[in-house]
């Protein structure tokens, strides 16, 4: 771990090769500095298919590049396995243990914390036992074992009741990752499991969705959200809103709802796509530094993103606060760039500071096959458009990944027509597994 | 599990699904009968690439596609995930625990065992904590993050001694398991982890192979066994042969030498490819049954496959001891199939006993990218002339998958080109992993 002697260019440490992280080594591609990439795991995660990798369309390997892999042809770029646990912002390094468990200090001359978000169960992380996030590869290929292990229990289920809690699934939450999940529980139901079971159909399948507030993918506008939920019930897909989780266990989950009443929902499989908080990095960067944390926990930063009184500390990414930016992959895209481009400004010693400026590209969210809602600007698209917008952006951001091709056919083939080719059950998956939360 | 009312059919119950299980039931796709096939996994496995998924060309899903899927167009056929562990001839039932624990004995009119083989540590179970299997898709998996994590741990080492130890890759056997995986981690290291890496350099990593015999995939001839070496030593792999294996450990192997020298491998991946035992239940029917067992634990049929004295029980495949028939796929494609034809044969009313010929159609091992050794018949072929018969063989067999075009795609890319797009570490892959040998 001990940097090759005598180089002395200026040292940039990344926490995290997410989206904020990933973007930032790669605008520091043509910079005079040294780069040290570290993160939990050894790939870069293309969260928003990951209930592709749930629901058996696509393997692990297309929507997780290596991080080493993706960064191979910039050679002062070292990617680096392990954990960060603080930050000392005088003596320039970050605490970090290594995967095989050696601690170390990391020296940096600037800093970009790209740290992420991690599943929030609004302080019941309990929960988190019967009720999978949605944040992790691990959170995926636990709801994968789930999902068809439950399918096969209730093939061979006597009892009607345990077989109808084997066959409902329990989404909570109705922003774009519950309400994409739902509907491709619905596809998978009606449609790539026909005529695999011979005593159960698959098409009796329910799958509910529980929102908080009182609309879908809430921050795309009323009309959207209106056509997001017609569009779901359509499908099958049952609706509860106003809803609060007040309690998960193995067989089911308890609702308050908006009336008062309470209502207990039966079902094996609970995916919780609710909500997340900051890195609690966030915190050992905010107790370090001064600086102070949002709501959610995110760091206060400067309107470069940097940390106060700290110009050689930037936060980026889903762990930023500021201009009550969303917790987006665009911004953190954005906002890694421009923490890397001031690095690079300062080293040629320009030091004006300049503030960032998100660019609005768009949200799209995918219901079901050929149907998507996307807020473009002022435009609302819903329906097959809408879906045409979603495939041409998603197709887009995998161009950046090398073994798009393959991702591609599978993806077209999978999502187009109806196999769900990722769905062997390893021993390990089968079973629930209790991974804490935020685990990678 | 009760079995549908009024449903008279002949039922024969399948115990297992490897090429055994699934050419008996396809065998029976016209019969006037009913098929259960029962097996640990959801998934048939096409073991012959399992290295490759190890390595991170091919996905779990791309070599293992869900039993009821590839059955689905026979609605005669019921699957069920569950574990048969003893056969009561008198009583015609199998003793199953079904997944989620419930016990069951599930009736048969004629039973097919075709349960395979397990990974074989010839005595030294504990072999198994330190040197993973390569029989199951948990052993690949587990593999998986052994090899790409010793690379990332080799990348953080300080210590010369330890990262030698850690990109040194020990293969145990020399058969086409042990001489594929082989030659596929010297691939990985001199081609497709090229640029990934900054302090170490994966052209120095060590494979070794240990062959307990003096020749590598021996039953192919001495010509073809030559030729094989030549092609691996010419890769870079380092050959042992006559050395036994006496203990395996976190850290390495020793190895008893045949000229009496003691020879200690520092080592932390370890692939155990030396051999195998059938199933533990083929002990369990010849106890029943009063069937002898060969030295392997095989039970030794009649030359229709049957068990004698009870000729509605047929054991095919690896579990099945006839005329010294070799742990082959075809041989249990083509016996299991056999059987079939015995019991609808029956149902005819035509009760001569036809014995079981197999036809030998060749064995083939890949060594590399364009090079592998084929036996057909009187032929032996070696190099390029053999990777394309091998290549056809091999694109033949996945012809019957549902997925063949996504994983010949990517297969074609990854294997011909030199990307390992598998290589996502999940957290629970990356520790290594004690799952007990014979785990699905």
């Amino acid at each position: 771990m001990t940097p090759e002697p005598g180089d002395t260019r200026h040292h940039v440490v990344i926490v995290g090769s997410g989206f904020g992280g990933l973007f930032a080594a790669k605008a520091l591609r043509r910079a005079p500095v040294r780069v040290t990439v570290i993160d939990r795991t050894n790939h870069h995660l293309f969260q928003p298919l990951l209930y592709q990798v749930a629901t058996g369309i696509l393997s692990e390997g297309q929507i997780a590049p290596p991080i080493r892999d993706v960064l191979r042809h910039n050679p002062a770029v070292r990617v680096v396995l392990g954990e960060v646990s603080d930050v000392d912002p005088g003596g320039h390094t970050v605490a970090t243990t290594l995967l095989g468990g050696a601690k170390v200090d990391i020296a940096y001359d600037s800093l970009i914390v790209a740290a992420g978000a991690v599943t929030s169960y609004f302080g019941h992380d309990e929960f988190h036992h019967d009720a999978s996030g949605m944040k992790s590869l691990n959170d995926a290929m636990r709801l994968r074992g789930q999902i068809f292990g439950a399918f096969e229990r209730a093939e061979l289920e006597d009892d009607d009741a345990r077989r109808r809690a084997l066959m409902t699934f329990v989404v909570i939450g109705g922003g774009p990752t519950g309400v994409e999940m739902a509907g491709q529980l619905e596809e998978l139901s009606r449609r790539a499991l026909q005529r695999n079971f011979r005593r159960i159909d698959p098409h009796m399948t329910r799958v509910v969705l529980v929102e908080g507030g009182d609309r879908l993918v809430a921050p795309m506008g009323e009309r959207l959200s209106r056509l997001t939920a017609r569009d779901l019930q359509r499908k099958g897909v049952e609706l509860h809103f106003g809803a609060m989780v007040t309690g998960v266990d193995a067989d089911g989950v308890d609702l308050a709802q908006s009336d008062g009443t309470h209502l207990r929902i039966e079902a094996v499989t609970k995916v919780w796509a609710a909500g997340t908080r900051a890195s609690p990095l966030g915190a050992k960067v905010a107790a370090a530094t001064g600086a102070t944390l949002d709501r959610s926990g995110r760091v206060k930063v400067e309107p470069d993103c940097s940390v106060p009184g700290y110009p050689e500390i930037f936060v980026v990414g889903d762990l930023m606060a500021l201009d009550d930016l969303p917790a987006l992959a665009e911004v953190a895209m954005q906002s890694g760039a421009h923490a890397a481009h001031t690095v690079e400004r300062r080293l040629r010693g320009d030091t004006t500071m300049k503030p960032f400026h998100y660019r609005d590209l768009g949200t799209l969210a995918v219901i079901s096959r050929f149907r998507a809602v996307a807020k473009i600007g002022p435009l609302q698209i819903g329906g097959f458009v809408g879906w045409v917008l979603w495939l041409v952006v998603h197709v887009t951001f995998l161009t950046g990944f090398k073994n798009r091709f393959a991702a591609l056919a599978r993806w077209t083939i999978s999502f187009v027509g109806k196999g769900r080719y990722e769905r062997a059950l390893t021993g390990r998956w089968v079973v629930d597994q209790d991974i804490p939360p935020g685990s990678a």
